[in-house]
Order: structure tokens, then sequence, then C-alpha cells
């Protein structure tokens, strides 16, 4: 027994010694990897943050071309400079990929006033038309006011309180959500529905406060639908200044006419472009990283954040590869979408031509909420997908803390959406969201509202991701 | 046997039922406690948003007095107007804790040009003194420059090359630093004793690039120190656009010469204020958790960001917990140092009187690193305190996840690092910093580069961490 028992012991400690031997071994290997990981991303940041283009890049398509709405010849401008550009910088391929737009036209400024006020006699208020909207064929409408904040008070009008009569969408963006995209889903629905709405209860026209956060004089316009079972009617949004002002003037008067005169129109739809460039895949060439933003704008501001930013950093992001000379095992390109704002052609366009060439997208990143500081990345996928992912995502997130990333489920992006059915992995890059709603569809979205820094560390911060799903795929 | 093994059986399941009794009466009750807590802090945050006052009184500060020098007569009304403030909110008291302070006046514009240069000719450079520096008795200080950005160059140049000449410190703040507190530490050594090191080899003045990571006009100012032992001679920042353009100008033509005028001195010490309010803790009243900022600030724009911010902040702390009626078990104090830029006469002077009181502070916490969008806090401490504090920190970390806060160790605050003896925690509440150093001590630190939201969310957090640290102590 006691001869078993040293013959116990021995094998006993072999055999520690050989798991302890194995473990450290691989912790070692493991080490090794994530600071040959750690240097590379670090090499990003340097290169984004000393010798970055996204920034004067950015400025060239805000103040040269200026904002760029589907159908525009800013839009034309912007598919043409922005292909030139990224011919420069040294890519596998570069081309544009056609789709047919929506063509929308705001034509001379809305004329839009509160008339007869006993304070205040007539008033212009800062409108801007929403997207889409009809205009009034070069004659005012005119109508009694009545405010609401939720669709129970629309009903509670009725068709009785509300045929005639123009509807004041007023419920404000939720400020006390932390995260402001959630307050823009608060209120938003007001926008996109309340012309359909009113029109179903016979009102001639809405009103609807600007989707910001801020009390100021800027109107925010976006896009709204119809459903042609009802009257088109157009539709305004108002600053939110001057929505608290009609606000306090119904209560103090009891009654307010507004009437409105709009130029808009739509006219028929018009040969556009996504732009597209890449770095061929070394060896898994047809699966594929995209880095994306959209090139349309509203027509108001420079389209700075939204997506101006986008563009530049998904454009910044394969220069930087170039310029470090990284050889990507699949194929990175680079989509800036044509059309989010007000139709999403280009993005369906590009999973359409994606599935016809039967490429699939191992992760699709859109930048489509502002060119400000990062905070992280949202991950969107099938179930089974997005569960492998984060099962393995600890090593990644050890990598991108220093630079201020986390990553989280979420939401991704408009124009990638329509690649959900691929089963790759979809990612929103998530910059911290507090000021976007200040410029969001404005006239204050121009470039000077861009941080150079926090523009450069969201294109490292792309790149970084993408090289790590580069190396360890999915 | 049979029995034993029954009554074994019997007893292991009896225990196992205790066991899983009282550990889920445990879970459950920390469950509750931690939904209670996150209600709270989410009430804090609704407060915040809602009904903050941080912002409007920051626009007070800011355009009602603007910039504070100590002894200045804008810091005499800071001192008078945020005592008002305080008194109007219901605290347990509020008081003026006196303290002298250094009294530096600026005077005159600068008058910092370029002679003689065969591109230029005579041009002026975008100047301000440094804080602290003498002025040239009503003379012109001219000499020839020399650039460097090492004190290894200074070194290589020593007397012979460096007497009689104007030393020009060129070394950029480094982009690459993610956290910008560190390229701001990487460059500050030449502002803080460039004038010292220079005048040891004999130099009549000193040029130091300003401490701002974006190319611009604006000079940014801030402290030097002098040493007796050697010349005290005349230190001015210049804009970072005229650091570029020296610079080239040196290159091109080989030497350039600079010529100064400054009017600015040192006066007599005056007689100034910590502004203070609490509110009295209900079961250890003596144990104070501090919450502050700097009423001073630098003699440009409005100290904004550097620090009305930090101050309203603090301010508006106090406020929330009188306003949602929460009854601390502590001391909650709200400090409004004097002096953190010129001397830091206040945090040494509101030390000394907690030891002589014999008051104990838990944790001090300082925003002082701009209103910008809330990252986390960072914890200074002795070790055997923060090991603690950071063993229980895990639930605290939970519960403000949901706002974007991390907590770390790192660096406090300058004016309630004088408290380090005491053994309490020290915080630093860490904003976003890409930002902050585009303001810091210059021209553009007003009122509107402060954002609104992002101000409150900072207070908030204030608040969140306050009231965790008030109801589990250390």
């Amino acid at each position: 027994e006691n001869i078993w028992s040293n013959l116990k012991t021995a094998f006993c400690a072999l055999a520690f010694l050989i798991v302890f031997v194995t473990l450290s071994n691989g912790l070692t290997a493991q080490n090794a990897g994530q600071q040959t990981d750690a240097a590379f991303i670090r090499k990003i940041y340097d290169q984004a943050l000393t010798d970055g283009r996204c920034y004067p890049w950015l400025r060239d398509l805000c103040l040269g071309i200026g904002h760029r709405l589907s159908g525009s010849p800013g839009a034309e401008k912007a598919v043409n400079w922005t292909k030139a550009v990224l011919d420069t910088t040294g890519l596998d391929s570069v081309w544009l990929q056609p789709v047919m737009v929506p063509h929308w036209e705001r034509g001379a400024p809305e004329q839009v006033q509160v008339t007869g006020s006993k304070q205040y006699g007539t008033f212009k208020l800062n409108a801007l038309a929403l997207g889409g909207s009809v205009g009034t064929n070069g004659k005012n409408i005119s109508g009694e006011v009545i405010e609401v904040k939720t669709w129970e008070e629309l009903d509670a009008y009725g068709e009785r309180g509300t045929r005639g009569k123009i509807v004041f969408y007023n419920r404000p963006m939720d400020p006390t959500r932390i995260r402001t995209f959630e307050a823009y889903g608060s209120a938003v629905d007001q926008r996109s529905s309340g012309a359909v709405r009113a029109a179903k209860y016979g009102a001639v026209g809405v009103l609807v406060r600007s989707m910001n956060l801020r009390l100021d004089d800027y109107p925010h316009t976006g896009a709204m639908r119809y459903d042609s079972s009802y009257t088109l009617i157009p539709g305004v949004a108002i600053s939110t200044n001057d929505a608290e002002k009609l606000s306090a003037l119904l209560r103090a008067e009891g009654k307010a006419t507004v009437s409105m005169r709009l130029d808009c129109r739509t006219l028929p739809d018009v040969l556009s472009y996504n732009v597209i460039g890449e770095i061929r895949g070394s060896e898994k060439p047809n699966d594929i990283i995209v880095v994306s933003g959209h090139l349309d704008s509203w027509d108001v501001g420079h389209g700075a954040h939204d997506d101006g930013a986008g563009c530049t950093q998904s454009m910044d992001v394969l220069r930087y590869f170039r310029r470090v000379g990284y050889r990507p095992r699949h194929t990175i390109r680079c989509v800036l979408f044509m059309n989010e704002e007000n139709g999403l052609r280009g993005g369906r366009e590009y999973a359409r031509e994606a599935e016809r060439k039967g490429e699939f997208h191992l992760c699709a990143i859109e930048s489509d909420a502002g060119g400000f500081t990062p905070r992280g990345f949202s991950f969107d996928a099938d179930d089974a997908v997005i569960g492998r992912f984060f099962e393995k995502v600890s090593d990644f997130q050890t990598l991108l803390a220093p630079y201020g990333l986390t990553l989280t489920r979420g939401g991704s992006g408009a124009d990638i959406g329509p690649l959900k059915g691929q089963k790759g992995l979809l990612s929103g890059y998530s910059p911290d969201s507090q000021r976007y709603f200040e410029y969001h569809h404005a006239a204050t979205d121009v470039f000077d509202a861009v941080n150079k820094r926090e523009l450069e560390l969201g294109a490292a911060s792309m790149a970084a991701l993408v090289f790590l799903l580069d190396k360890y795929g999915l």
C-alpha cells in the first residue's frame, strides 16, 4: 500500500505538472496574442490621431459640397467626389452601384405664421416642411390649431374636433432618457405618422414640435409618411421655442390660427449611386466586413454629423489599413449608402446585389449616430449568431476598454438592416449621444459642430473592431 | 445503520434547506436593496434633467459675473453671489471661510511680436502672459529666439547659446494619448518650469506653445513658477497656430527676433473666501462627504468649464437632496474653493480648518475637468482605504453603469488633495476629456461651450455617488 500511495502521489504530481505547463503555455500564447493585438490597435489609433484624413475630408464635403438630399445636385457631387477620394487611397477596387432614388424638393422657403393673435398679432414660425410633404399649390392653407401630445388626445377630438383644423403635435422628447435615441423614439411617431392620423379626421395640415431636446429657434426636418387612403395633407416642423410659444398662446388666448404656404413637391425618381471601395481578402475574399455611413443628408446645414461623419470615418478606416500595411483575411469594404433619409433605396439595393452575387457579410458596421466621442458598439443579429459572438467577446472587450469602448446588444444601422437575412453580425457604432439631437436634420448640423479628435477616435474605433473581426472571425 | 443513514439524509436535506432559505433571503434582500437604490438614483437623474439649476446658475455666473481670478472684483462678486444662491436652497448652513489669496493682475493687453522677418516683416503673436509672470516695467524686452522641444535641447544650447535670448518651448501635447489629461501632463512642464530653467542659462524671456491639442489662434494662460535664485524673467503663452508659424519661420529664415511688453504684476495678498454649504448628517454629522469645484478662474473667457461647471454642479447636488427630501446619515457639504489656479490657498485652508475642528472627510469629490458628458469617477486614497473600497465597489458599479459611469483608480482634484492625510477617500469626477483643452485657460471657455444636458448629467452622477457613499459608508 505504501508503494501504491507513493505511485499515486507521483502520478498526481505529474498530472498536476502537465496541466500546469499546458495551462501556462496556453496563457502565455494567449497573452502574447493579446499583446500583438493591443499593439496593432494602438498603431491604428496613432495613425488616426496623427495622420487621419476624415476631418479634412469632412471639411471638403461640408464646405465644398454642403447638404446633399437624394436626387439633388449636392448628392451627385458627393458621389463623384467621394469616389475620386477613394480612388486616391490605393484600394483594390472602387465602384459606383446604381440605384433609383426619390427626388423631393423643398422649393422656396416655407411661410408658416400665426395670424390674429391678441398678444402678438401675426408672427412667423421657424418652420421646415417635413421631408416628403406635399406643398400647398401656391395657396395658403389656414386653420385653427388644436394641440395634442398623445394619440389619445387626438382621438378624443375625433373628426368633429379636427375637421378643417391644423393639428399641432407637441409631445417633447423625454429628457430623462439617458440615451437620447430613446428620447427620439419616444416622440418621432408624431413626425412620421402625424399627418396620416390627422388626415383621417379631416385635418388640413400638421405642425410638429421639432425632435430636439434643447430649447432653441431651429426647426428640424425629417421623413414623414403618407397613406393613400386619406387626403395627403402638408406637415411642417417648428422650432422647440416656437412650439413652447404657440402652446403658451393657446393656453392664454384659448385659440390660435396658423397659415402655411409650402412650395415643396415630389419629382420623378432619379438615378444615383452607392459609393463602394474595398480591400480584397487574402483568405476568404467572399466573406465581407463592411464599414459604412450614408452619403445623402437632409437639405439643411451640411449633414456633418448626419452623416458626413460616418462616411469620412468609413473611408478613413480603409485608408488606415493600407497605410499600416495590413493584409486582411476577409474583404474589407467601405460603403457610402445613398438615400438613408427618405427611402433606404441604397441599403436595399446593396443587400439585393450582395444576395445576387452570393456574398456573405460576416459583419456590417454603420456609423450613423454622429461624430462624437466613442462609447462603444451595439450588436444585432440572429439569436444564435449573437449568442456565439457574446460568448467570445470578452477578449475583444479587454482590448477595446482602454479606448473607452463597451460592446453591447442593441440596434445597428438603417442602411445595413436589409443584410440581416444573411445571418452575419450587424453593428452600430455608438458615440456619445447627448448632443446629437441638437444638430440632427437642422441648419445647426455644420462642419464646425464636429470635433476633430472625436471624429478621429470614432474612425479608429471602427478600424479596431474591423481588425479583431477580420483576425478572429465570428 | 439504516436509521443513521436516514437521519443523515434528513439532516443534510435540512441543512441544505436552511442554507438555501438563508441565501435566497439574503439575495432577495440584496435585490430589494439594489432596486431601492436604483429607484433613488433614477429619481436624482430625473430631478437633474427636468428641474436642474446648474445650467441657469452657470449662465448667471458666466454672463453676469464672468471670469474671476483670485483677488479680482469678479472673484469677490462670485463669492457673494454663490453664497446668496446657496442661501435660497434650504441648506442647514451656508458660510464663508476666509483665506488670504495671491493677487496677480494682467494689466494692459500684452504686446508680443516677431520683428524683422524677411517674409512677414513685423507681426503680432496671439499671446497671453502666464499667470504669475513678471511684467517688463514699461519697456520692450527683445531677443533672438531659440526653439526647443525638450530640456535636453535647452541644456545643449547651455548658457552660451541662451544668454540674452528668448527661449521658445514648442513641444506639443501628445495627440495619441486617449486621455487628454495625460497629453497635458506630457507638455505642461514647459509652462510651469520653462522660465526658471531658461533664466538659469541667462535667457531674458520665454514663449510657450499653448497647452491646446487643436490648431487655432487662442493663447492659453496658466500658472508658472519662479525660483528666487535666478532672475525672474517674463513668460507668455502663444497660440498653437502662432507656434507653428514661428517654428516654420525659424526653419525658413534661420533666425527670428521677438519683442514683448507685458504690463502684468503681483500685488499684495487679498482676503477672499471659500464658499461652503451643508446638509447636516442625521447619524454621523462629523463624518463629511464633500462635493466641490473651484470658484476662481483665469482672467479670460468666463471660466465656464474651468470651473464654473464644477461649482454649479456641486451646488445643485445639495439642492437635489433637499428637493427629493433625502435625509443623509453623514454631513453632505458643498465647497467652492478659492484660488485653485494660482496658489491652492483655499484647498489648504479648508484642510487645515477641518483638522482643527476634528472633522473626518469620509469622501471628498471634486469636479474640475469640465462640464462634459460623464464617464465615471477616479479614486485616490491611502492603499488600505482604497483596497477596501474597491472590494465592495462592484454593487456601486452595477448601479452606476446604466448612466455610463465607470469607477477606476486614479487622481482626484487639486483642491481636495490636502485632505489626503485624513485617510478618507478622494475622488475626481471624470467627464469625457476630448474637448477640454480647447477651452482650458483660454478666451474660448465661455458659457456657450457648455452643453446643458452634459452639465446636468455630471451633477446627477456626483449626487448618485454621494448617495451611495452616504448610505453604505466606506
